[in-house]
C-alpha cells in the first residue's frame, strides 16, 4: 500500500482526535500540523512537524492530502488554497455557512481536479451504514418516510450556541445529511417548528434548544427530524427508513450489554454518552475511505455537493422557523 | 354492585364488540340492541330484544344507559335524543365532523345533566396508560416533546376512504386524542404535510395515504403524529414522551415473546394484526370506566369535550395540508 | 356446538378459577361444583348446584365431564370414580406422588374408554406454544439442548412446602413436563443439585430453595432446569430450546411494553407477577382444547402418561439430590 | 509514563494479535519476537529483531516483561525460564494440562518475586466487568446461582480436537474461570454431562461437543456451564449471575444496532462472528492492566493461581462425565 503523506490544519479537539486516528491508519504519514493557538509543547511526537501558520502545510510539496479541522470561516479559503496546490482535501463539516461561497470553493476543487470529502462522518458508522445498506438492498422497498430522533445529553454553551448559526445549521445539518444519505433522495422542501425549553438563554441568543423538522424528498417520501439540546439519559441518535416492504431501524449504542433485574425494574444502560464516544469507529472509517479513495483515483461517497445541500437545507429550516410557513429548499446545482 | 340497563344502538363491527363485552362485565345487563339493518336471527341471545327502530332503546326508561355505535351521522342526534330521554351515554367517535353540530350537542348533553364518555379506547390500554402515569407522576418532568407513529397494517377499501373524512378525521383522530392525553395540553397549532405513496386510487379520491402532522401544544411542547395506512410488518402502534427528565415509550405487543435464532438471524414476532387484536383489553377497560362513572356519579374520563377537540384538530391538520401552511387549531370552548 | 355439562370437584383457588372460565367457555354448562369446605354462600351463581359430597358430581347420570380440582390425594380416587361413572375427567397435577397408584388409574380410565387431560398449562400458554411449534415445524433443526428458568416471585409458606413433596415434584414437575413437552423425548436420566439460601426454614423441612436439575434425554439431547424459589423481580418463566439449525426462546410477558428512560438508566416493567397473570391465557386454551376433544372424541394432547412421566422425572430428581449421583428415570411404561 | 521493554515468545494467532495490540500500547516497546517457526518476512516492522530461538527474549537483560503466546506445552518451561531470569510474565491459558506441573511453576515464579498474569481476557470484557460490578456493589445481593451459555460458531477441525485436551479443558476452562470471576468463590464439585450431537469424528476422537456442566461453589451458590461446538447463529456468549437481591445479564454483542421489519417478521443481526471480533476489546485491556500493575508494582487481577483452578476444575469435569457421577475439585492450594 502507498503511503499518502498528509498535514492537518487545526488541532482543536477534532483535529487532534482526527490525527491520533492517522496515526494509526496504515498507509498514511503525517507530516506536519498548523494551528496558530495550540500548545504543541507535549503532543503530538517530535517526528511531526508543528507551527502557527497554514502554510507549514499548504506549500508543503510533499503533503499530498490535507486535513482541515480549522474554524468554519477558515474552511473555504484554506480548501480553495489547498485546491490550488493540488493537495487532496478532507474537510470538516460545514464548509461555509454561505450556499454561495461553498459553490466558489467547490467550482475551485473541481478546476484543480483534487478530490475532496466532508466529514460526514455518521454514513460510515456500521448501524447507521447497515440501515442504509437495507435501503439499497431493497429489503424495504420503496423509501416512504425517514424518521430522524437526534437529541444531545447535554446543551452547548450559551456563547457557543450565539455563534453556532443556530441549531438547525450546527445540530440538524448532520440530521439533513442523513436524511438525504438514507433515501438516497433530496430535500425539497422544509417546514420548522422551534422552541425553547431547556435554556431560557438560547433563547435570548435567537435559538431553540428543541425542533421539529418536516421534509418533502425529491422521491415523493416525508421525513422527520427531531432535534433536543438536552436527553439527560444521554445522546440519542435514531434513524427510521419505512418503505413499502418494510422498516429498518437504527438504535443506539450502550456501554455494556448486560440487563439488571431488580424489584425496581428491569434496568439496561444509558446510552454512550456522545458523539466521540458514538462515533468513534465512524471517525476512523471516514478517513480510512478518504485515504482509499485518494489512492485508487476514486471520487469520495460524500463530497462537496453533500456538504452544500446540508447547509441549504440548514438555511431553510432556519428561515421556516422564522416565517412559520414551509420553505422550500434552494436548488441542488452547484454551479448557480 | 348496582345493575346498569343498557341499550345499544348498532350492530355492525364494533357493536357487536362491545356488546360482548358487556355480556361479560359485571353490574351490566344488556336489555335490547337496535339497527336497522342486521340480521338478529344468530345473535345476540334470545334474552336481548332486537329490533330495527331506535325507540326500542330510546324509549325504554327501564334502560339507563346508551351505547352508541351506529355510522357516524346518527350519532349526533342519537346523542340528543338519549339525553332528553335522561340517559347517560357512550358514543363512539368522532361525534360529529362538523364542530358546531358537535358543541350543539354538548349542550344538550350538559342541559339534561347525564354523563357523556367518547369511545377514545386507546386510553385505557395499558401500555399507552403506563407511559401516561410517567407524565402524571412526574418520571419524566416537563414534558417537551410527543411523538406517535400509527401504522395501519393495511390500506381500507377505496370507497370507505371517500367517505371517511379523509385521513386526519379517519385515522389521525386518534393520534391527536393520544398527544392530547399524553401531553395534558392543547394543540393550538398544525402542520401537516401528505403524500399518496401506497395507493394511488386513495389519491385519486382526493385523500392521502402517508401523513407527517407536527404541532404546537398550550404548554409550548411540540409533537408529531406519522401516519402510514399500510405497515406490510403490521399494526405499528408507538408513543415516546419526551421530557426534562427523560422519555416514556410504548412500544407494539406481539403475540408472544419469542426469538428465533438462525444463520439468518435473530427474529422475533410481528406486532398483533390490527386494534381489534392490539386493543382488546381497552375495549373492555373503556366501558368498565364508563360504568363506574354511572355508578359513582362520577365524570367519565374520556368527554364530550375531547371528542370535540380531536375533530377540530383534524380539521386544522385537513386545511393545512391543503394549504400547506400551518394553521390555528380552533377555539376549544364548547360554547362558541 | 353442542353443549357439554360439566361437574367440578373442589371449589379451593384453581377450582374457583377453572370453574369461572368454564363460565365464559362456549358449549359448556357447570351444573354442579362439590366441595365439603367451601362457602357457597356468595359464589357460584344460583343456577349452580352446590353441596359437599362429590356424589353430586359423579352420580349425577347428567354430567358428561368431571374437573378434578380437590387436593393432591383424592386425584387418583376421584378419577377413579368418575372412570367408573363414564365421565371424561379433566385431573389437575399430579395425579398422584406414587407412580404406581398412578399406573392403576390410568388402567381404570384406559378400561373405561373416557378421555382424560392432566393440568399441564404451560403447555397451552402461547409464547411457549410458538417455541414447540419451531421446534416441529423443523426451524431449529434436531433438538441438541433444552434450557429452562423457572423462579417463583417468592417462596411459599414453609408449612406448604413441608406437605408439597419437595420442590422437584411441586415446582420442577411443571419444568419437567415442559423439558418433554419442547424435545418431544422423554427424560432418561437425572442428576439434581439443591441448596437452601434463601429460607433456613425450608431447609430445616428437608426440602431445598435453590435447584439445578440436569437430564439426559432419550433423542440424546441434554436438559437443564435451574429453580428458585424467590426472584425479587418476579416470576420469571424462561425456556430455549437449542438445535442444529438455531435456538428458540421464550421470554416473560410483562404487563406493559414500556421503556423510560432518566439519567438513571433505561427501565422496563418486571414480569408479570405470577401464574394467575402469567399463564391466564393457558388456563382458558387447555379447558377449550379438553372440551373440543370430548366433543370431536379425539385423545388430549395432554394425557395421563404425561401425568406419569413427570412425576416420575420429579421422584427420579429427588433421588438424585439426596444421593448425589445420577438416577436412571423409571420405565415411562404405563403397566409395570 | 515509564516505557517497558518486551519481548514476545510465539508469532501465531494470539501472538500475532497481542504484539499489534501492544504496538498500540502507550508506554510500551516490542524489541524482539522469538518463534521457530514463523515467517518473518512480512511481518513485525524492521525496528523489532525477530529470531527462532526462545533466548532472544529471555536472555535480553533490556527486556523488562514476557508475553508467551507460544503452544501450551512450552507456556511453563519459558514461564519458569522468564521468571529466573526476572522478568515479568503475561501468560497465554492454560498455564499447563497438569495440575502439579502448574504448581511447580507458581512456586518458581513466587521464589522470583516476579509479577505473572494469565490471559484470561474475558474478564477484561466491558460487559462482562458491568455484570461482575453488579455482584461486587451489592446491587443484586448475595450470589445463588450463576449461568453461563458458551457456545461457537463452528466445531474446531478434529485433529484440533484430538489434541486439545478434550472440551472442558479447551472450551469450559474460559467458562470456570467466568464462574469464579463472577461468583467470587471457589468451585467444589462438578457435574459433567456430554453427547456427541454434532460432529461424531470429535465422539471418535473421545472428546464431545456438547455438554452441560453443574457446579458447586463455596459459598453454597450452584452454577451450570452449557457448551456446544456450533451454534449455527454465531457466538453465543452470555452470563446471568443471579442473587437475593436480583440478576445480572450479559448478553451478545452486534455488529449493528438495527432492525428490520418485514412481512417476514422483525429481524436483528447475528452476534459478533467469533472471539476475535467479540472480545477485541478485552485483548486490549488485559495487557493495559498486566502493564499497569508492572508499572505500579501491583498484583494482577488474574493471577497463576487463577490459571491453576480452570485447569483443576476441568480435569474435575472430564473426569464426572467419564465416570457419571459428581467429581471433588482438587483443593485450590498452591501449594500440594
Amino acid at each position: 500500500m502507498r503511503t499518502i503523506t498528509v498535514g492537518v490544519l487545526g488541532a482543536g479537539r477534532i483535529g487532534r482526535i482526527h490525527t491520533e486516528n492517522l496515526f494509526r491508519l496504515k498507509g498514511v504519514r503525517v507530516k506536519s500540523i498548523a494551528d496558530p493557538y495550540a500548545d504543541f509543547s507535549a503532543w503530538p511526537p517530535k517526528d511531526v512537524a508543528t507551527g502557527p501558520d497554514p502554510e507549514l502545510v499548504l506549500e508543503d510539496p510533499e503533503i499530498e492530502a490535507v486535513l482541515i479541522c480549522s474554524p468554519t470561516p477558515t474552511h473555504a479559503p484554506f480548501t480553495d488554497a489547498a485546491a490550488r496546490a493540488g493537495k487532496h482535501i478532507f474537510c470538516e463539516k460545514p464548509v461555509d455557512l454561505d450556499p454561495d461561497r461553498i459553490r466558489q470553493t467547490l467550482a475551485v476543487v473541481e478546476a484543480a481536479g483534487v478530490k475532496m470529502q466532508v466529514g460526514f462522518n455518521r454514513r460510515f458508522d456500521p448501524t447507521f451504514a447497515r440501515v442504509r445498506k437495507a435501503v439499497t438492498d431493497g429489503e424495504i422497498g420503496d423509501v416512504q418516510i425517514v424518521k430522524i430522533t437526534s437529541r444531545d445529553p447535554e446543551a452547548p454553551p450559551v456563547d457557543y450556541v450565539a455563534s453556532s448559526g443556530g441549531i438547525f445549521l450546527d445540530m440538524t445539518i448532520h440530521d439533513f445529511d442523513m436524511v438525504r444519505f438514507m433515501s438516497g433522495a433530496e430535500i425539497v422542501e422544509v417546514h420548522a417548528y422551534g422552541a425553547v425549553l431547556i435554556e431560557p438563554e438560547i433563547g435570548n441568543a435567537g435559538d431553540v434548544d428543541t425542533a421539529m423538522t418536516t421534509m418533502r424528498l425529491s422521491n415523493g417520501a416525508l421525513a422527520v427530524i427531531e432535534n433536543s439540546r438536552q436527553a439527560v439519559y444521554g445522546y440519542d441518535q435514531r434513524v427510521e427508513v419505512f418503505g413499502s416492504k418494510g422498516s429498518a431501524e437504527a438504535f443506539n449504542e450502550v456501554p455494556a450489554q448486560v440487563r439488571l433485574s431488580t424489584a425496581e425494574g428491569i434496568n439496561t444502560e444509558n446510552p454512550l454518552y456522545f458523539f466521540l464516544e458514538r462515533y468513534q469507529a465512524s471517525f476512523v472509517s471516514e478517513l480510512e475511505t478518504f485515504f482509499a479513495c485518494v489512492r485508487d483515483d476514486k471520487a469520495p461517497p460524500v463530497d462537496g455537493r453533500d456538504g452544500l445541500m446540508s447547509v441549504v437545507a440548514g438555511l431553510a429550516a432556519t428561515r421556516s422557523r422564522a416565517v412559520n410557513r414551509p420553505v422550500v429548499v434552494e436548488s441542488a446545482d452547484v454551479t448557480p
